[in-house]
């Protein structure tokens, strides 16, 4: 029987960490020959982590990514590989997958499609590839390709095609946002019905800044049902037979006429000899790791933050934790990503507290386990007010006292954060970050926005989520019930100063993710002078975002590299 | 006698104000023609202001601006302009040139060469053009392109050149750094003596965030030599006469055959009738406005400032006065860009302030003529450090004692501006910034970032030219000679920490700017441990760098738009 084995490492390798991405390329290398794969594939740029950013333009880092190509091409022995690295040719550098066989690298490949929109920038960074060869793997055809290649009907996968590929490896870096895989299916499924090819999308695993690379690799058949599904957020690796004779004859494809020159140059270039593996065992059972809508956003922030304090080399975190349900979540968040020894909990009343905040915030901190730490604000409070006495004298009271006790609370953070080496995680959500609903060097002062790109409405979707995984639930019900509020004046809610959260996030999408027009927004029915309100305050807080820590991108649109705003901007839309 | 009256338009516009940099624009369209000028040319994108970002996605902003283009070339009776726009086609964005006469808008040009590198985007906006017409105005044929269009041999202008233009019109939207406008010299001679053209580099002036825009637009003839040189840093209407007949001789150029078809196509479009303007009176003289090294580096802070200011609508700034030399400089700035009465000085001493710093601090608000209020913090420091006993306890005094203090101040500064409205000015410089020898929410506190690009060793140049420009020195002696001090531990120096300014500095330029390897770097003879110190806390204090305030870019790379880092990076160049 003609078959291909094929294994998909869906690793979580480190920005920079060459070393450590190497050594786990060729741990995975080693276990996909033991497991006789004929091909095993590795994600984009899988030797540097993806995004490396501006760090390709340094010559040493380059250099030293091509050292590391040698070492894994080395390791090859017995086994045909792909894999990503930053080829460099000319001084030009290429986003390229190097193809290697039983110690030789036989041929590059490089990245044809070059995204430059939302948070990518290659077109900063490389130079598109001109050539899109067909690599005969022990008697397979088969064409390479990475990520955005896939997304363009007149690409190389096309190409490779009608030149005899039956399989296409396709190589990512594909972050997440919610409903990501059905968008993914949604382009493969027609790629391979169309050119009648099995397509192998593999996918890149891990947090890295804002980002998190979800994995959920799949394997479709010609007829474009799914014959593998890789785990989501999940390091693995996934081996599956193709059966090639039953969708194409004993013998493999005639390559066709070579009419797609405008696209790319293929030809076919033989990478390992043709070898009978019919006695090997058959591959092990894969029951990949999947979840639901609200599921997969879970488990993104929970990856994204354990990636982000890991990688960036923190044990522990400490959060600031007010009794609401955004502080909650983090703290669960961070929980369920770190393990409850490593995170702390700080309770920080001011005069204008509930008595119930800090009894939700300690019902909290003993439902997840973590140590919480009391630290009221009143003393460091009234020196302010008497330092400040004689300037703010004659005014109201108004933001500068709200938001000095914000900052005195992040002031006491950072300190422990400082004297202890914890990272601190803020807790401001996407519609508080959205309408400036946040004090600057105050509850925005830490490391990493977990839920900055999560809105309200979001925020207690997931909370109720969580609190069903478990035995009992971990948010206290009341945390979830009680009306928000800053507590920074006597009996604030968050709704004397915004639109009803369910109003607001509606409006968020359609003006922040969606870029529509007034007049279309009016159209679906909102307020007026709540739509004009919602979005003055989403362009007067600009100043406040370019400032804040990077958090997780969940949305389509994330406040981050998906979104360049100048600061200084007279543009209203009314 | 065969002439063009050519008038460049140097126009100060902001980003969005759709309706400001309208009127703007058919204020000075009419200006030229009471000058009688041929044609009128603005900068790029002067309708939106540059750069818009990411605006130009929302459909609403690319209408509006559309609506503007007719409006300016319903204003253009009796006079040929060329202004910058943002062109949709086919739902495609173009950065364009409008090239209107009498009223009648006759053609587009859509830029060919799109920047995508350091600060620019424009790949992510925009798609290129494909054609590059000449136009005859008035009798003289013109070839008009935009900005990265004439920084390729191989460009549009060649193509125009060859297709008859005798004067190339070149529109800008291109920012400062040091040194800059004799780089842009050096690429245009070449293209003005190698196509024998005259060549009219034209350039936006302003600031907008982290850029400021120099003007210094320049016209040169087809030997190359400067006709014409515009102001540095300022707004204004140039109007130079070139005398084609003496160049090009009594009868425009015939043009060449169309061999460039690889680079664009090009046809001649007649935009306005010959005429005969012989009795026109000459052109006003004009008298430009230009700098030293140091002095251009010093009019783009006051210029960068003072847009920044009054473009996001502020009146008043407010900045911590140490009584060092980065907020002696900023302060300085600050009232050279708007007025004494709009700057506030604070003076906030700790326990373990110099005496001399307040009196330092006291004497430059005097020199400046600023208001300078002193807000001791002992009082908030002493409720903190009784706040935080039961948890530092057993601890050393260390970097969390030392940035609480920074914190205070910065809260205090915060909260002024929260009561009043004042913009807070951060002083850190780029020195600083690069290692992080900085509080983040403490002094790096703040809306705008004046010295954020500009090394401490530049700094004092920067203050030593400052103190020359005046009959008497406004930054005391005093300040430029002590030794640079945090004082946030008893007789804290800069030097305890960091590597002497002048090393540092150097190192810094190599490894930042320059991307040299960390082989190449100590080749230049510095100490391997030093070396070894300040990379690491250049790679360290990357998150510190991405809370940080916009800042003037000065440099060739600044940290900002330029310098895209990932803070999870585990990459060492050593």
């Amino acid at each position: 029987m003609r078959t291909l084995r094929l294994a998909l490492a869906q690793i979580n390798v480190t920005v920079g960490d060459l070393d450590g991405n190497t050594d786990k390329i060729i741990d995975y290398m080693d276990r996909a020959r033991s497991l006789q794969a004929d091909l095993v594939a590795f994600p984009e740029l899988a030797v540097v982590g993806y995004p490396p950013e501006d760090l390709v333009f340094k010559p040493q880092f380059v250099n030293d990514n091509l050292e590391r190509v040698h070492q894994i091409t080395s390791a090859s022995k017995d086994i045909t590989a792909v894999f990503g690295f930053v080829d460099r040719d000319d001084g030009r550098l290429r986003n390229a997958a190097a193809v290697i066989s039983d110690g030789r690298l036989v041929d590059v490949y490089h990245k044809m499609r070059l995204p430059n929109y939302g948070v990518f920038d290659e077109k900063r960074y490389f130079e598109p590839g001109a050539r899109c060869p067909v690599y005969v793997v022990n008697g397979t055809p088969i064409g390479v390709n990475i990520c955005e290649d896939i997304w363009v009907t007149e690409g190389p996968t096309k190409v490779q095609a009608a030149a005899g590929a039956e399989v296409i490896v396709n190589i990512n870096g594909s972050p997440f946002c919610a409903g990501k895989r059905k968008d993914r299916e949604a382009v493969l499924v027609p790629l391979a019905t169309g050119n009648s090819v099995f397509v192998a999308y593999l996918n890149l695993v891990g947090g890295q800044d804002e980002l998190v690379f979800d994995g959920a690799s799949v394997v479709l058949d010609p007829s474009g049902e799914v014959t593998l599904q890789g785990s989501q957020f999940q390091e693995e690796l996934i081996v599956v037979d193709l059966d090639l004779e039953a969708e194409f004859g004993p013998k493999p494809r005639e390559p066709g006429p070579a009419t797609e020159q405008d696209i790319g140059e293929s030809k076919v270039i033989t990478v390992s000899g043709q070898r009978t593996n019919s006695r090997r065992p058959m591959p092990p059972d894969h029951h990949p790791t999947t979840y639901d809508d609200v599921g997969e956003v879970y488990a993104a922030l929970v990856l994204g933050t354990q990636d982000y304090v890991r990688k960036c080399g923190f044990q522990r975190v400490v959060i600031a934790l007010s009794g609401g349900v955004d502080s909650s979540l983090v703290a669960a968040v961070a929980v369920d990503a770190l393990g409850s020894d490593n995170v702390v909990g700080l309770a920080m009343p001011s005069r204008f507290s509930f008595e119930g905040s800090v009894l939700d915030a300690r019902a909290l901190a003993e439902n997840l386990g973590i140590e919480l730490r009391e630290l009221p604000i009143e003393e460091p409070f009234a020196a302010y007010l008497s330092e400040l006495e004689p300037h703010f004298r004659g005014t109201e009271w108004g933001i500068a006292e709200e938001n000095l006790q914000s900052r005195i609370r992040g002031n006491l953070v950072m300190g422990l954060s400082n004297k202890f080496g914890w990272l601190v995680l803020t807790t401001g959500n996407k519609s508080e970050i959205a309408t400036g609903y946040t004090t600057i060097y105050g509850d925005m002062a830490g490391g990493f926005a977990v839920i900055k790109d999560v809105p309200k409405t979001l925020v207690y979707k997931l909370s109720r989520y969580r609190n069903e995984l478990g035995t009992t639930p971990v948010i206290p019900e009341n945390v979830l019930t009680k009306p928000p509020s800053a507590e920074l004046r006597p009996n604030q809610k968050d709704e004397d100063s915004l639109p009803p959260y369910d109003v607001l996030d509606a409006i968020l999408k359609a003006y922040v993710e969606e870029d529509k027009t007034f007049g279309e927004i009016l159209d679906l029915g909102f307020d007026e002078a709540t739509l004009k309100r919602a979005i003055s305050l989403v362009d007067q807080s600009e100043y406040k975002r370019r400032q804040s820590p990077p958090g997780i991108k969940i949305t389509p649109r994330n406040f981050g590299r998906d979104r360049r705003m100048p600061i200084a901007n007279r543009y209203r839309p009314f």
